[in-house]
């Protein structure tokens, strides 16, 4: 048995093939047009609030970059096969994880800023606390990826262990923060900052898990099976902790805006019993 | 031995190419959302820093065009080999070192007039520096290029020595106004300004030093070895020289807007009426 066959899958069946090239074409869609909403609408929100917003624009519009770069590798990575129905047999080039890694290490830092931009604090503690933050998500991918390349699951466990701990650190510290700031921030977002701290935790475990597919081993996690569901996992995890993330930060943006601003306070609806209206109109 | 073994690297081992390739697609990456970001919060500033912020992002979407084609053109020099593991043969296409020279021949007269306008110096005076910078960069660049493109030592020397003398005036010269321009400073963006006098000096330094691997020869810098490192110490000094210095800009421009204007000032708006509305409205 070829250790590369750890890494490499010799080939996918049809129905496989095209559940990753699909998914894939649907987070380059996700990512593409939550950007391009994004950037269009940061007049929208005050001023203090649009470095957010075009922060997460930006971390939208990387990971749309970096799936248009994936999809076509995974074109050329796994080739039709002789008839529409024959498995797509592993070309010479190889499907290149590093462009995930490379998005992570250039988005993570941009979440966590964006992140605490909402929390409401004070500048100089948001500034020590991306100090230690920012440095914590380099090592955590950096440490990630000679695993993620590994053949051997002791190779893959080491970094993986050792990127593990970076990756509790700032859950952990995220965690709460976002907690700590629940209680500044005004009623009507309290529960979209509760949101954000769910979603970070439940989205951020789903890189891990998959991560480990291959230690799990066996016909299915040590192979095809394994590989979709990976890709799968990251596609879809990447979905909801960029782009619906990104739509929930512009959110309490817009409802702190209109807040604070009677410029930005549209229909009243954020001051007033704005639901209720939108209930009777139904 | 064939002269042109010392321009041409007759082929790269599968982890150097992906190693090279990984890192052209990080520096188009890096390059595009800066100047994304950029052009998107122009309105961040006071509007006498706006256009430094628009030449900032055209630096970085200028360098971004050229990274999208030296990807392209490494993948056609280098197709992949039989399988995955096997050497990448260089192909009858050539890897095309002039898409560097015609970027900084571009984007390093543009780099001189953005970090001259946060300098503070009246205009006749910032003026009669940009009519010294501006031609020196040309000269610097237009003298390198024969060097780079040479395959003999003795010419690569003799270009690169005449390059090196525009080069070494225009770091002086940038060296030494940046210094004089600390004291005109707010105290706020000293350190910024020492930072950048500190980045140029240093990254800058980076480009001649690559230029050399060939001149210092042996089996490592006049080979495989040097090609790698050379395309790997250009992109990453690209990436700080441009995108990093263009956001330390940014950062400089905020807060003397900030400081100039209170229209910008939006951490003194967020902590005082604005803040105060959200408590009492929650």
């Amino acid at each position: 048995m070829s250790l590369e066959a750890a890494v490499h899958i010799q080939s996918l069946t049809a129905s496989n093939f095209s559940t990753v090239y699909n998914l894939f074409s649907l987070v380059i869609a996700s990512m593409l047009f939550t950007a391009l909403f994004l950037f269009a609408s940061q007049r929208r929100v005050a001023p203090r609030y649009r470095t957010a917003i075009v922060i997460s624009a930006i971390v939208c519009g990387i990971a749309a970059y970096h799936y248009f770069r994936i999809f076509n590798n995974f074109e050329a990575s796994y080739p039709a096969g002789a008839t529409i129905d024959a498995a797509h047999p592993l070309s010479n080039i190889e499907f290149n994880e590093a462009y995930r890694y490379v998005d992570w290490l250039l988005t993570v830092p941009l979440l966590l800023i964006e992140t605490v931009a909402v929390m409401s604090l004070p500048r100089t503690e948001s500034r020590s606390l991306l100090y230690k933050l920012v440095p914590a998500s380099a090592l955590m991918i950096g440490l990630g990826y000679p695993g993620e390349i590994a053949n051997s699951t002791g190779t893959r466990l080491l970094w993986g262990g050792l990127s593990t701990l970076a990756f509790l650190f700032i859950v952990f510290v995220m965690f709460t923060e976002l907690s700590r700031s629940v209680v500044r921030q005004p009623v009507q977002v309290q529960g979209l900052i509760k949101r954000l701290r769910t979603a970070l935790v439940a989205l951020w475990c789903v890189y891990p898990i998959a991560f480990l597919f291959p230690v799990f081993g066996g016909s299915f996690f040590g192979g095809e099976g394994g590989f979709v569901l990976r890709q799968a996992g990251y596609s879809i995890a990447d979905i909801l902790a960029k782009a619906a993330f990104a739509l929930v930060i512009f959110k309490i943006a817009t409802i702190r805006s209109a807040l604070e601003d009677s410029a930005f306070d549209l229909d009243h609806e954020a001051t007033t019993a704005g639901s209720a209206k939108v209930r009777s109109a139904a």
